[in-house]
């Protein structure tokens, strides 16, 4: 007999369990759809997104666009927020001076116009340009084998394409950008007068790529520059029946001193845990050379938006909410080091940190990145809201990259999780002049705000533990 | 001992099966990898799509641009299937006429020109035009409460937007499209004289998309036009501070004699079931107004890539791949009619039927149609393939819509599949100006074609039990 009352209190509490969960499904379920629908009928995100990049425009660090940037983001938080304080840090101040110009001179007198923009930190060439031959590479290694012999006085092409195979595109893109980031300081110790990219772009256009490359002190700083798509191919097949052909390029660009400039942090205080912090966040600095609306517009309105869609639902979140408008994650990150720099000395304790940078294209999922343990132990958690996600077409919750500003957060053993929007687009845009406001489409943007605020109400509402499950 | 023996024997057929499984597994992911790759490396569907677009350009059934198509489709496939014939089929012939044209004119004498575009079958308004007073209505029902005092002499506006709720778009559009096909036939009972139906657009934007709306043999024609978003706004407001404001609207448009035209229909023949079909098809003309990119040049290329991959990659289909470019969906759908009609009377024996007609954008999933029994069917042994088609964005499996050619075949019990893209931005294009090849992306077109093809290499491979499981 009382083995069997014992089962049926199990019974009797199973369901009561399963009740429970049910209802807690169902609120979810409806705050979550609450969520979406105001975003799609009176969201903020479009509009936001259009003053960023109409109103602000191109904001590069240690530009004005960079300060009027500042200026919007601290103005419409501090009607959202409960708090917004702006945290100061140094930023290079790269200048990219007149329209860069390029030709290819064949040897029978014909010339060609291509068209380059100068990489971010790339110094000029002078008055007079660089007129020399050119030498076309896939690999940096390559140069090794070369060496000064055929290197000394050349132009250097780096020409490896991005992999068309691979669906993820980002992958594509790390698989090339080291030609970028390192082309000119691999190529100056051979005497390379200067390096050409080409542009980390997957289509067959014009325009140029920007983005930023680094110099070593140690090593001879040349001038680099991006090549369209269209222009490396013309360049490369013109290279192999004249072999002697030379490019001449022109850029007025330089570096001046570093400016004093900000990250713009936001907070919605908690009400039972106002010492943790669910941090959401984009940068709010971009090239020079659209207007950053993918890159990292999207990112920035979509983080403003996750505080505006709580207080307009009157979601009171039980931890501290953060929006944090990162300075200079193009040629830096020094916001970033900057945030995890206080962060660490002060103690701060984050909940999870969450990243939009990919761009204003509708949503697929969330990637989870974080120290081993925390970042499987953060998924799994994550994947029990899978089926509350997938009506609104978020399906792919795996391990993958957080995000390059909340990645300085990473060894404080902080989880990360990056927002995933569908790639195929991005890198027709990313970093070149037509990533502006009318690239992006207002739904699609919509739909990454109302996905990030429903997973940043998940998360505040049940917490994330940090430790893996047992 | 004997018992011992058993298990074994179990245990190691278990094992057996399992490895087996993992090898057709590994083979399958190989495969689909195989066709991914050289889509995206070596893919025709996106020159394809510029020849439809800019060589034949827009192809209304009846029109010599639909000839064109015809005989594109005809030649493209000739070089790829083992057999292609044109099905004969009678089709509607429709002209536009000159460039429409709409003014509101204001009580106090302003002018003010919105964009409309005349629905295909409507009737024209004459030389003069039609100049009335406007009613402004949200459903069709609401025409029967206002009555013949409120609506003769009248053009009627239909108004009803398009749900920004819904993440699926189609759903919204499904919501809407009443007003469009038969708006005039339910407005003319009541002495309207024309309507004007705000575009099924989710935009704000100028642009008319145009669409079939349908007369009644018993009922006056009168005239029906699509208004552009902006345009459907700006009236219905005018019209609450100035209700006896005018429409003015001209149209030359007219029906002419139907005329012949035909499907286009490509099989390669299959190994071991050569009279088994699976069909694969998209829909050869398009609306006027753009060059029909995504509706359905997409679907179009879809199609016949299916066919070129097979090919290219040397796979022997077992069963009969069949590809259906139907002529007449947008005003028909007289082709599918036609299709279905033939393959009931030669008994045709399909394994399934699978339709791309909504877009190129990226692909998503499958959405699963069918007599009941054979969808729930279909769909439960699709789903033992999605493991192998997650790594391409497909996620998408349920049940759903076919598609409308497919759709005459669901009652001859055949199992049907819609390709399911991406939806946010379809209605932006569809059946308007901007339905041009520049819309399409090229990495998202081509995503398509690989995810079809991958599917009927899994169905081609596994077949296809169209009775429910037990």
């Amino acid at each position: 007999m009382k083995k069997i009352l014992s089962v049926l209190a199990i019974t009797v509490l199973i369901n009561l369990f399963s009740l429970d969960l049910s209802a807690q499904m169902k609120e979810d379920s409806t705050m979550i759809k609450t969520i979406f629908d105001t975003e799609l009928t009176e969201g903020a995100s479009y509009e936001h997104l259009r003053q960023l990049c109409k109103d602000v425009g191109p904001r590069l660090s240690g530009s004005k666009g960079a300060e009027k940037a500042v200026e919007w983001g601290q103005k419409i938080l501090s009607k959202i927020a409960d708090t917004v304080w702006l945290q100061p840090v140094m930023v290079p101040h790269w200048v990219r001076g007149e329209a860069e110009q390029a030709e290819i001179r064949l040897s029978d007198g014909e010339v060609i116009p291509v068209q380059i923009a100068a990489l971010g930190s790339s110094i000029g060439t002078g008055k007079e340009g660089i007129t020399a031959e050119v030498v076309e590479v896939f690999e940096l290694k390559d140069l090794e084998k070369m060496g000064e012999e055929k290197l000394k006085g050349k132009i250097v092409l780096y020409n490896r394409p991005m992999e068309p195979t691979l669906v993820n595109t980002f992958a594509a893109y790390s698989g090339c950008v080291d030609q970028r980031s390192s082309g000119a300081r691999t190529a100056a110790p051979f005497g390379a007068l200067a390096v050409l990219v080409r542009s980390m772009n997957l289509r067959d256009d014009n325009l140029p790529h920007t983005g930023v490359q680094r110099y070593d002190n140690s090593i001879k700083r040349i001038p680099a520059a991006a090549i369209s798509t269209n222009g490396a191919r013309l360049l490369s097949k013109k290279l192999r029946t004249d072999p002697s052909l030379k490019v001449h390029m022109k850029m007025s660009c330089k570096n001046l001193e570093d400016k004093l400039s900000y990250n713009v942090i936001a907070d919605i205080k908690g009400s039972l845990y106002p010492d943790e912090i669910i941090l959401v966040g984009g940068h709010l600095d971009s090239w020079d050379l659209g207007e950053g609306a993918h890159d990292d517009g999207a990112g920035t309105v979509h983080s403003i938006e996750v505080l505006l869609l709580m207080k307009v639902l009157g979601i009171q979140p039980k931890h501290t909410i953060r929006c944090v408008l990162y300075m200079n994650e193009e040629n830096g990150p020094n916001g970033a080091i900057k945030y995890a720099a206080e962060a660490k000395e002060k103690k701060w304790k984050h909940v999870v940190a969450i990243e939009s940078d990919r761009g204003g294209f509708t949503p697929r999922g969330f990637s989870f990145d974080g120290l081993p343990g925390v970042q499987e132990s953060t998924l799994k958690q994550a994947e029990k809201w899978e089926e509350l996600l997938n009506p609104y077409g978020l399906y792919h919750f795996d391990k993958g990259f957080g995000g390059v500003d909340i990645g300085l957060l990473k060894d404080q053993g902080i989880p990360l999780i990056g927002f995933v929007p569908d790639s195929q687009r991005y890198f027709d845009h990313h970093h070149a002049s037509n990533d502006v406001f009318e690239a992006v489409n207002k739904r699609e943007l919509e739909l990454g705000s109302a996905s990030i605020t429903a997973l940043v109400y998940l998360l505040d509402k049940y917490g994330l533990k940090t430790e893996p499950e047992n």
